[in-house]
């Protein structure tokens, strides 16, 4: 069969492992293509926490369906990136991950461990429809990613 | 409040529409944010696309969780790619999209709706935990991969 060469261009190498919680460590084929599949969900969830904290803050009117909807992904999507982060993975194609995701790692795996459950917390309160709930755990999740960015992230580099 | 500020790096502009498979065109605040999300999501899909393709071909043991929650995400991620490629998203940060998809329209969205169909069929199939059924669907999303990559994927290029 051929289909895995014709189709999975961010192929992982050995790898049957799952996304989860407590797992940061899925086996990727490369440095590279670690790198991009953890930028790679930084960014599209992102783009969803935005929808749903443009509504929090009234910049867009509050549509329930599509703050469940966004915040779902957002709650999805926060578990994978972190099993990007393996040994070896600060090196490669340009990226911003400090030296101390690796020195530190305790700490950022609590920091992991918190944005996912704050998400979680913001997808039940947007699901609920309760504005005021929900606006408060887009505040939340907002704090875990500044928290972890304040401490993990750097200037974008290359090596 | 300053969260989104503080965090929401891949900002989107006005927008609080949602991904569905109908819907091709989310307001992203600038095409290089489109672009990016678009690749965030098509690499992140590839990734977990990939752990179930190499059980399918056996080059993985079959765990039918784990090919259960990769094709979850697979069907779930498929429907996101397709809304950041509107009008002027052409150009912007490196990338391969060809004219194509938007002189030819029609024909891309249908090919989306495939890649979105086969994938949403081979999560109920790995769900199912039926190995052979997963596998044929498995080829039948690599197929729709390789034909919308072959009529609307060109080389890398920045415009």
């Amino acid at each position: 069969m051929k289909f895995v060469h014709a189709c999975a261009i961010a192929a992982l190498g050995a790898c049957s492992a799952l996304p989860a919680a407590a797992q940061y460590q899925a086996n990727f084929a490369t440095s590279d293509s670690a790198i991009k599949y953890r930028q790679g969900a930084f960014s599209v969830m992102a783009a969803h926490f935005s929808r749903v904290a443009m509504m929090a803050q009234g910049i867009q009117p509050f549509d329930q369906k599509s703050a469940a909807e966004n915040a779902e992904l957002v709650a999805s999507l926060a578990k994978l990136p972190f099993t990007a982060f393996g040994p070896g993975t600060d090196k490669g194609v340009p990226n911003r991950a400090k030296p101390e995701i690796w020195s530190q790692s305790t700490k950022f795996r609590a920091s992991a461990d918190k944005m996912i459950a704050e998400s979680a917390r913001m997808a039940e309160a947007a699901k609920a429809g309760n504005f005021e709930v929900m606006k408060a755990a887009v505040g939340a999740v907002a704090s875990t990613c500044k928290g972890c960015h304040d401490d993990f992230r750097g200037s974008l580099r290359s090596e």
